[in-house]
């Protein structure tokens, strides 16, 4: 627990593993035109945050629900909940400066203490952010007040027990700060998995993944975040929800999957029951090389059409693939490409596929019900696939030190039907391009359904030193704009600050309505979240 | 279209297939203790329909948007339009007397005739029964008017088409009317279904399915139909309503599963977007016996949590199959019992396995996947399988001769989690058992999942002459109060009128706050089925 607040104030992962090598940065040097620059993070000491907004009276009422202790009001206890982990957020906090901080952390031990901190809160006019690992790249966990006297961040971290577990029907109660490593730990005495890896594994939690409907590498096989949610215990100014009689129901609309992806805005998670399964005995990932990225999307298209897609399904586009043969280094990368020249492949896309089993017998079996599918494909082997395995929580990472030399470096994604799938891929690309000028444009399926698939882009270009943030709004404006109308404004990072003014356009106008109906049921004086999924002037109707 | 208005003026299923024969029904007479009474239905003309209560301001203005023609007044139109085929609704339609219908039958021809007919109601107070294939058994479509003037039913018949194919995606967009059968045979030319089969199949609609959150008999393998929806236009009062960006998407709550299972209290679902598949080239339907519930509900948790469910799983209880080899006759059913005695088989229950497939060999493989956790089964070949499939849609048409002879039948269903499985059924069957004396209360899983299964039950015991309506509800109630608390009141037939009471304790306080919230955003004024979901002196709020 200690540490879950250490790593948040850090607010970067730690740098030890899966830094960049120095031949992929020059590579990437002169692929984008990059001049080298340290530019590592700014001392913490030269932040500044203002004075606590928060009252005497709300500290010790909240103090008198949670324990003195765990209402935090020093600096780095609110710098260490100032936002998320966006570009933005991460340059923000190199450039130094005023910093938007909560006015204190709280730290509830229980679900009936965040019922009472919710309460209480609605009373003293306090904005209430739930915070779980403190991983969003959307904004959702910007120390935003809007209209209220104060802001807190409700640190989850405490809730971090496994509840229950029921081996029969396979289901487990999980509290909402329980990080995902840690459901692992504490579901493996039951021989037990959630299955769920998204890049933020390492950080984010549980009661995060619900409120975002977040998607893992792993989703194909798990299945998306909501997929498993059994149930659901919710926090909210009116009082406590608890949701989830039966595995399927026809007892009016699913009032889980509103809470999943209310991002806060609704209430407070604090327990999640989740759909769970035996640990795999047997991984085995393995890399396939294919010509071109309308021959990849056919074969995952296909795999996932004949409901025989692996349990990991990720293809790369060429640029991707180009960069991961960088990443790989000189030698190896040549070598691979004279082997994928020599078999004929002129524009190689990087598809990775990755079978979980009870038995070597049962991950051969799906793996051969897949390998019909994907015809044409160079085989790499386990090594390209264990590669990718091995590094596939090195993003943020990587993303540090890309940061240190100067390298403006972010992700969005999106998803859409099969049909639209490449127009809208060509459309994001071009938009980003436009704004960007010389950028490299990565991009991948990591999520495919029988109807569609979700697109992740990279974008790599030299930071603009005088408005790096700027740069990039300008650029993520653009992207938005080109994925408006085409697909889903968000395919797993939810919406946050940063996609509420393109979700209009995506739910309509009385989606909005019923969003902001529903709020004002369950938080009528609007402590929750302020500005996150719902406009605040909607909230006010 | 002609026809299908014709149906629902007949009130009950086509009577020349799937009839009862009369060595099943003397079986039956023996083990209920019933003393057979011929008690066909009730003339027509000796239902009373009460003068039509829709100003004539309204009927013309109704009729200015749909046509003259499809604004209907008469008895006939009424009281086609006057309920489901619940138990109790064909009872009342037996007694003869005073029948609830609605004022008018009003027949739109397009998404937006449904826009501004909502409209119009509103204005003119007029409450709106959204009726597709009519087939609800728990007063979904009753011609409820709440605090209205007036009530129509909206019958959605005449918005019948298909209404775009994009194959590869595999989406289907279906407008509400379209029956299934109609679905199946327009997607036809394009070699696609739907794969959803009820048993209401022969005259359930596509908006129904949807609306209700319904489930089918290959739902193990095709997916409840909420899992097809890809996106919903519904009309509201408020206007429009379109959702559906993508296949998946983190962009804040699912709205479309609001949509699904709204029953018409927020809207009017005017047209669905569907994941349609390839039609199967072969289907295998195999019958199996297993020694006792206990061991089948194993073997069906088994192929659930394994993921290699049967696309049909069905799972009878011993009371159930006891029913359908007394249905199979005499000679059959003595064969069956002496090769299951002399297999050792003391307590048969059915399973029913079929698979469906685009070749033999994928079928075989799949079998072969499900066949190697149903151990120790009895193996009663095809043509056990097929008998139930050829039967599967009889039920209603069974019930119609059971109701002749002086029968009380009637189902009711609901789900758990798997721990819970037995003691529900056990529960429901006291509740049920105790409420009417002599009675069969047959169960069978026919839906399962990772996590638990449902249970659906059919009663039969002989009505009482008196008070036949009272007789089920007091049954129907004590059945209910046994299934709060232990799985969800209803697993794929609504909520309705009859269910509305029980949900509270399922969703909560604030879940009906929720709902009723929603509702106020989208119809203000409450025209939309009232009644229904929510109880009215909540959406008032």
């Amino acid at each position: 627990m200690a540490e879950r607040i250490d790593q948040n104030l850090r607010g970067k992962w730690s740098p030890d593993e899966g830094a960049l090598p120095l031949h992929a940065l020059k590579w990437l040097g002169g692929r984008i035109g990059l001049r080298p620059q340290r530019t590592p993070a700014a001392p913490g000491s030269t932040l500044e945050v203002p004075a606590s907004a928060l009252s005497e009276a709300a500290a010790e009422a909240l103090g008198a629900i949670v324990g003195v202790g765990h209402v935090r009001l020093d600096r780095a206890s609110r710098l260490g909940h100032a936002g998320g982990l966006s570009y933005v957020d991460l340059v923000r906090h190199r450039a130094g400066g005023e910093l938007t901080a909560p006015d204190a952390v709280v730290l509830p031990a229980s679900p009936d203490q965040v019922v009472s901190v919710l309460a209480l809160c609605a009373e003293h006019d306090v904005a209430v952010v739930p915070f779980g690992g403190g991983t969003s790249v959307v904004g959702g966990v910007a120390a935003l007040r809007g209209d209220k006297a104060a802001v807190v961040a409700l640190d989850l971290g405490r809730l971090d027990r496994l509840v229950s577990v029921d081996p029969v029907s396979r289901v487990a109660v999980l509290q909402a700060g329980v990080t995902a490593p840690e459901a692992e730990r504490l579901l493996e005495p039951h021989g037990l998995t959630v299955g769920h890896v998204p890049q933020s594994y390492e950080r984010a939690t549980i009661g995060g993944f619900a409120a975002t409907r977040s998607a893992g590498q792993a989703s194909s096989g798990y299945g998306r975040f909501e997929d498993m949610v059994e149930g659901v215990r919710v926090a909210t100014p009116a009082g406590e929800w608890v949701l989830g009689a039966a595995p399927a129901s026809a007892a009016g609309p699913d009032l889980k999957q509103l809470v999943v992806g209310s991002e806060g805005a609704f209430g407070v998670i604090t327990e999640v029951s989740l759909r769970v399964r035996p640990r795999p005995a047997v991984e085995r990932y393995e890399g396939f090389v294919v010509d071109g990225w309308e021959t990849g999307q056919a074969v995952v298209r296909a795999l996932a059409q004949a409901r025989v897609l692996a349990d990991v399904t990720r293809l790369s586009d060429e640029d991707e693939t180009e960069v991961s043969l960088a990443l790989a280094g000189g030698v190896k990368s040549a070598a691979v490409r004279a082997y994928l020249k020599a078999r004929g492949v002129r524009r190689p896309c990087l598809l990775v596929l990755g079978w979980h089993g009870g038995s070597s017998r049962e991950v051969l079996a799906r793996r051969a019900a897949s390998l019909r599918l994907v015809r044409g494909a160079v085989r790499l082997g386990t090594a390209m696939g264990e590669a990718w395995r091995h590094g596939r929580f090195n993003g943020p990472r990587q993303r540090d030190v890309l940061l240190d030399v100067g390298v403006c470096v972010e992700t969005l994604e999106t998803a859409t039907h099969w049909a639209r799938l490449s127009e809208l891929r060509t459309a994001v690309r071009g938009a980003l391009g436009d704004a960007l000028g010389k950028a490299v444009v990565m991009c991948h399926v990591s999520h495919a359904y029988e109807t569609g698939a979700s697109l992740y882009f990279t974008v790599l270009t030299p930071r603009d030193a005088h408005d790096p943030v700027g740069q990039w709004k300008v650029a993520k404006a653009a992207a938005s704009e080109a994925i408006a109308g085409l697909g889903t404004i968000s395919h797993h990072h939810a919406v946050g600050v940063d996609h509420a003014p393109y979700l209009e356009a995506e739910i309509g106008g009385l989606g909005v309505e019923v969003l902001a109906a529903v709020k004002r049921a369950l938080d009528p004086t609007g402590v929750l979240n302020p500005g996150k999924l719902i406009p605040s002037e909607r909230f006010r109707g």
